[in-house]
């Protein structure tokens, strides 16, 4: 064995295949004799000194984890503040680390943990604290700067895409005698990467989803309203994808705007049952919608392959670059080439990407703001591309996934509250 | 080619495989030189004198009709009522069959279908048109008497065990600082087998789905609450799978009791927003909810082999029935054994089974109201074995679903309206 350990943590929303980055992570550090933990509920578990040792898991349920959606270890959004003001923290971050001999940290999420393991990575070097600070990207959202991709978000796409495609074979079906309309809300507040790959599953013009509403584009009733009609009334059914993420032209979030009546009673439900409601009130069209909600994100069934690729890519290039000596820097994706599609992993410093958005391109939406353009698909379609079908067991019909032991590490150091700091 | 021609029909809500027995019924035809026409939109293209040639169609789109989600010829919610009220209609049906030398009529469908089947049959005996009659089964409610199972009901089946168990992977890694109570609402609004069909994805006594709430079981809000708050204490969350069909004591649907609130507004969204809405105001947990409303039921990537199986078993065996003589009959399913699952196909009298409704046995549902037995896990875990994934698109990573020409036969009658009668 190496000195020094490397602790893996997961940040935020999880994805159907941030446990492949896991599982890359695990499997890397074993061949590369290196002991490995992982913080229990995210970045709390480093402060508390919850480390499960890896070491304890059988290896075939380790294995298992590469296809087992969720986040193994647990996950939390707990955003650290500067070391001016939640000092006491990173204190107690170093000193959980020297405890436990931890001399790598691969930190795996978003933008706020780009930031966090920035803060972490510059506070341990101000100290004199040998560590290797590695951000590690995953995020459905797919809004981390410079990687070409975030990894989750090619199978939350590819879950998008399939869907509608195959709930609009069923609206077209009955459409002349039930369901006209059918109304999909999908995720992504701040920008519509999931909603666009829905786009992927039109074909042509006329075909699902006839719209798709943007939290890019400010919600025009009047335009919406008469494209539904002549969709209506030119293919005989509409499908509207939907992004939660929709506003108003005033910037209120559709939502909320439907959320409350004129009595100041709280209404139940996301965007994607208000758009459905307008157009019956508005048109009169019997319409069904759906809100696959935390589905949508955690379909490892229909996980995209190129994203599991991806996925255990920056896993494996995280533990390298540690290894390596690399610091405060994210394994990101380049892409190589369309055709045929070819993608690379390279390391960038997390100063680029700490609390960056990558915001969806307006050339990725159609002039009318109802559809992708042709380079949005350039884009999206490899992403999707290829299946990661997990073994099933025969009995039971379902997949088999991961469940493991989660043993902590002998803790070392006197308890931690986090609330009182 | 035999004389007599062969005219099959989809009718009432669309399954992940109708169109397997579809596949099944054409290929039957084929291969005993039938000469086999679809209806255009069920019973309704029947009446029309539309009827879709499918000698015209290529045989790959006919085969890949197999793996097709939605009906591919349309599918209707048109009853016929009494030949003595709608005497004009059964008329025009024989004329309509006369006129393209239909012998062998095949409906596929639920209860009312079979019902519809048996009248047609009636008359057609009665006026002397020599015709076989066979109803298909076919519903993802599985309601249907004397068949073990309805084609169908396997797959959303399936797709609800696994989404369930997905989507609790997600909840559970978040589960200390985020979503605590997860809710799915799936359909069933008169019976509670979909429902029942979550419990498959619980392995242990605190595995998701915690509690299940079947429209068999008036709601009992109280002791509800008491096994949220005690799974949340336990476990650390709870999700939780209602039926669209569930009821009050009072009998009132809870969809509609949450819909209208004191003020006479009508509310958006379904009983999984509902019930979510009530723990959060009763016992303030983080809460999501999905409503997968169609996309559980169209979801072929993700079809039951069992299921699969049995929907293109039924379609042989109608036609075969049909070619034999049979009339006024369906294609049943007969389980054999459990260990290991063995199944065959009988025919049953139409008159036993149109207009029965099979209910959730109340052996089924556990003593306490919120999961099932081992005696439901019996029943329902061989029907979501096997997996019979679709072909993929390697460039668009989606399924490639057949796109048929849908081209009509040449009409032989005038026209008929269907609203004048």
């Amino acid at each position: 064995m190496r000195e020094g350990h490397l602790l893996y943590a997961q940040s935020g929303g999880v994805t159907a295949v941030i446990n492949a980055t896991a599982a890359a992570v695990i499997d890397t550090c074993r061949r590369r004799r290196v002991r490995v933990f992982a913080a229990r509920i995210g970045i709390l578990g480093a402060l508390r000194e919850e480390l499960i040792d890896l070491a304890r898991e059988d290896r075939a349920a380790l294995a298992a984890l590469r296809h087992t959606p969720g986040g193994a270890f647990g996950s939390c959004r707990f955003k650290l503040k500067s070391p001016e003001v939640d000092r006491a923290h990173y204190e107690r971050l170093l000193a959980v680390f020297a405890a436990h001999d931890i001399r790598h940290f691969l930190y795996n999420g978003g933008n706020d943990s780009a930031d966090t393991s920035l803060k972490i990575a510059e506070f341990a070097r101000a100290r004199g604290y040998p560590l290797h600070v590695i951000g590690v990207p995953k995020t459905v959202d797919n809004d981390l700067p410079i990687t070409d991709a975030c990894p989750g978000f090619g199978s939350v796409a590819k879950y998008t895409a399939l869907s509608i495609l195959e709930a609009s074979y069923d609206v077209a079906s009955m459409c002349e005698s039930s369901t006209k309309v059918f109304v999909m809300e999908v995720m992504g507040r701040h920008a519509g990467w999931i909603a666009a790959a829905a786009g992927l599953a039109a074909g042509g013009p006329d075909d699902p989803p006839h719209l798709i509403l943007f939290p890019e584009i400010p919600f025009d009733e009047a335009a919406f309203l008469a494209r539904v009609k002549a969709t209506v009334a030119r293919v005989g059914y509409c499908a509207v994808v939907v992004s939660e993420g929709l506003r108003n032209a005033d910037g209120r979030f559709l939502a909320e705007a439907g959320s409350v009546d004129a009595f100041g009673h709280t209404q139940l439900g996301g965007v994607g049952p208000v758009v459905a409601q307008l157009v019956k009130s508005r048109l009169g069209y019997k319409f069904h919608w759906a809100v696959p909600d935390y589905l949508q994100r955690s379909a490892r069934h229909l996980a995209s392959r190129v994203d599991a690729e991806q996925a255990w890519a920056v896993g494996r290039a995280a533990v390298e670059y540690a290894l390596a000596g690399h610091d405060a820097v994210m394994p990101v994706i380049r892409r190589v080439s369309n055709r045929p599609f070819r993608w690379t992993i390279e390391p960038a410093p997390l100063k680029r990407i700490a609390n960056v958005e990558k915001k969806l391109p307006r050339s990725f939406i159609r002039a009318d703001g109802f559809g992708i353009t042709a380079a949005a698909r350039r884009y999206l379609e490899p992403l999707i591309r290829g299946e990661d079908t997990p073994p099933y067991d025969r009995a039971s019909g379902l997949p088999k996934y991961a469940r493991l032991k989660l043993a902590l590490a002998k803790k070392q150091l006197a308890a931690y509250s986090i609330a009182d700091k």
